[in-house]
């Protein structure tokens, strides 16, 4: 079974590595020169396009509106919430000076040392705080239903393209409320747009939970997240939903006349997923031929790959590929464009061939002279083997091409779910939850009773283990702690993690 | 004639100070408290996202891509061209540090200094440029078509919303070329681009031109310009198109192997529009009762304002509304949806009246119970007085909607269109140009022949002018220099500006 691949290494031989190399022949991004921070390379940003325009519908239907706040956050602002000052201080790029001036050497050095030091936001609670205080008066000024689209910095040492980067693209929700009880429901309805759209479009099944007190967001009384398994059995949160009380709005005095002429401080949330997606789309379904995309999410439905070898055959071959592709753009997928692309680069039919496989491209079509002979086209699926390819007729393909993508997308979803039931399981004793992270090879989801406190933490950080939420669908059921034997205790669930 | 205006003071009061109360009465956007930044509020970033909306498609159809490059660029880079360093050094955030610690005092400070100080990109020619070099290698990765949408920073020190803010938000395209010809035709056909954007979607009459030496982007062969005279006769650049000739590619070593073998420098491009224009969309339409918009830029085309007394008629006045608008959002206007809004705000009928009217919605509409009676409405054009208001049926009003939107649009661009022919003047003399720009009032656009040259740079700044272009349309008129009598000049548009 030593069957040459496409990417190497393989999943097996280094997962890390693999994931690299997935991302480098499929052309999506590559690290920059400036420390940390990544060129999203055009393959890599039409997926972010496509996320944004499925996310930015659902939070118009829902009431939000966008809007662009500063890029940089007075050091004052961020310290006026402890918790998240705390969070935040240890990896962020602050900016200390407002020119560059010829230094004694001749060479530019930093001039004009600002008064305060800003810092590049790393989330934008702060400085979108201050500006609810303004904008809210009575509660007529409520809910504020706020979202921004914006690149952030968080200082990391160890980078990851899509992962883990020191800039990154996200969006953020800032929300207001007069109640609550409103509050609590938004950060409820966010959490479920971020899964629908993992479960629906990114064919990423996920697990809905509450964080443990320790991975919460640094100032949020709740945080709810979407947890996604990787085909290394490693986690990764893949978008999280914050209910933050009246934490931030106290600290910043977002506070409003009620209608019974009573002055209340208003309830907030924060709520945000960002080009780590991409990262999560590519570790959800990518083989050991590179990337495979969802249909929903590909920049690219359909690929034609015109063979030819006379100046008569590919004028004969381009034509009725145009003709095909004319035909096939009238149609929609998803409610989107169908689109179709012909390759005419100057490659050979196997570069081509191979290049689209390495980019996930959902349908690859080998259009020569004997096809248009029978009117047909040779069609491989990137859910199916490189090799397995069908010959269907022309009319054929335009009536069953929303089809087929239908079944790539679930076929998708379907290997990623059986993937994660099959990584899944429940213990009931703190051997078997240590016996279960006993070896390098990651055990996926681990659940077990237990208590929401630091007590075991040293336990965890042994077995390189964490814990990722508490599933919203166990919420009732209750049990005793396998570390620390109090009762009454939530399911938990842990697993390695990125 | 002491009309009362919805916006104080009017234009000929105090023209910028009614351009911030325009901005402000329609909430399009208000500075931050961080030093230079605004906040662009959900009216001003919709405008954004539909200026976003049809340049991307634009840039697309003329085979762009759109791509995302850090937002950090280190020092010794932005050196490497010496006019663009200059250009930019004087005014540009430093990042010198990437955490915050605490301090002797207990209060924190910047930590972890930077071996090299970061500059938040002002633009990203150097960034971009330098993964070129990695990308480039031979003729056959040529051309590379790229678009960025994103933040920059420049350092204001006076700050105007949307003219010139420390952080704004733009597109930057980069190209690189094989050849001279490939560049200066990409070169023309973005600002081509940019030209027709800004006359049919934005109804701005633009002059196309080239800016004089001195007016250069720091670094280019030529930058080409789109200049809008707005009412106050002052002139805004609202899009610039840059030929960058081999200087970015020479300091950068951005070179290829050509069809011959032979190792060439590629030549480079860039283009950029930013939220200025949305400065420019208001001062170019606007009137003393607020911001007046363009249907084709309006993130609402009609307004219904439902018009009741009592519960039961609210009832039937909503279902009426509610109707309608379902027929009006069956149609499209300009190839997009046409977009209709019910308010139903807890506000009087004159309030929300006046709202829509400072917001520049297009088309208002009253329905009342007496309204329905008749299967009328009530409608306001803004390009209109705002009490002139008329009552046509729902049918006529339905089928002639997109007639009406257009009418708006035309009579807005013939408007813009008229001022800036009736603020046009040409000149034979130095006396002529001085007397006209010898009082306070902007006299418009003043051209002349003149020498592309420093030599008059001191008259030009004791008028308070500055050449904005030499338009294209002039391109081969010559004539003799009104300042230094030096013969075979082209023609020169100058005026004061933004």
């Amino acid at each position: 079974m030593s069957q040459k691949t496409a990417i190497t290494p393989t999943r097996k031989e280094d997962y890390p590595e693999w994931y690299q190399q997935v991302i480098k022949a499929a052309d999506m991004a590559e690290h920059s020169p400036v420390r940390g921070c990544m060129v999203i390379k055009p393959w890599g940003y039409a997926i972010w396009e496509n996320i944004q325009k499925h996310l930015d519908k659902k939070f118009k239907e829902t009431g939000h509106e966008n809007a662009y706040f500063p890029i940089f956050i007075p050091k004052s602002f961020l310290e006026k919430e402890a918790k998240h000052v705390d969070g935040f201080a240890k990896e962020c790029a602050v900016v200390t000076h407002h020119r560059l001036e010829e230094g004694p050497d001749g060479k530019l050095v930093p001039a004009g040392e600002l008064e305060e030091p800003l810092i590049v936001r790393p989330t934008s609670e702060t400085i979108i705080g201050a500006m609810f205080e303004k904008w809210v008066e009575s509660y007529r000024d409520l809910p504020i239903l706020i979202n921004q689209w914006a690149n952030v910095v968080r200082w990391e040492m160890r980078t990851r393209l899509f992962l883990r980067t020191s800039e990154f693209l996200w969006q953020e929700g800032h929300t207001a409320h007069a109640t609550k009880e409103e509050a609590q429901a938004e950060t409820m309805q966010m959490l479920d747009i971020y899964e629908v759209f993992a479960r629906d479009i990114l064919a990423m099944p996920v697990i809905k939970g509450e964080k443990t007190a320790t991975e919460r967001f640094p100032g949020a009384d709740n945080t709810y997240t979407i947890e996604s398994l990787m085909q290394d059995n490693k986690a990764l949160q893949a978008g999280t939903s914050h209910f933050l009380g009246q934490n931030f709005a106290k600290a910043q005095d977002i506070s409003f006349v009620d209608q019974e002429g009573e002055t209340q401080y208003a309830w907030t949330t924060s709520w945000g997923v960002s080009t780590r997606l991409i990262g999560g789309i590519i570790m959800t379904h990518s083989d050991d031929n590179g990337l495979v995309l969802p249909p929903k999410i590909a920049p690219i439905h359909v690929v034609i790959i015109p063979i030819f070898k006379t100046e008569e055959e590919k004028e004969q071959v381009l034509t009725f590929a145009k003709n095909l592709k004319g035909q096939l753009d009238e149609q929609q997928y998803n409610n989107q464009p169908l689109v179709t692309s012909i390759d005419t680069k100057d490659q050979t039919n196997g570069e081509k061939n191979w290049k689209h496989i390495k980019k996930g491209v959902p349908i690859r079509l080998e259009i020569g002279p004997r096809d248009i002979e029978k009117n047909s086209v040779f069609m491989a699926r990137r859910d199916q083997e490189a090799n397995q390819k069908t010959s269907v007729t022309t009319e054929e393909f335009i009536s069953s091409v929303v089809r087929i993508l239908d079944e790539i997308q679930e076929t998708l979803y379907t290997r990623a779910l059986v993937h994660t039931q099959n990584n899944s399981q429940h213990v009931e004793t703190k051997e078997a939850f240590e016996q279960a992270f006993s070896t390098d090879d990651n055990p996926g989801y681990v659940s077990c009773f237990a208590d929401d406190s630091e007590e075991y933490e040293d336990i965890l950080k042994s077995l390189k283990a964490s814990a990722r939420c508490m599933p919203l669908s166990a919420q009732d059921e209750r049990g005793t702690c396998i570390f620390t034997e109090k009762e009454d205790c939530r399911k938990i669930l842990f697993a390695r993690s990125y």
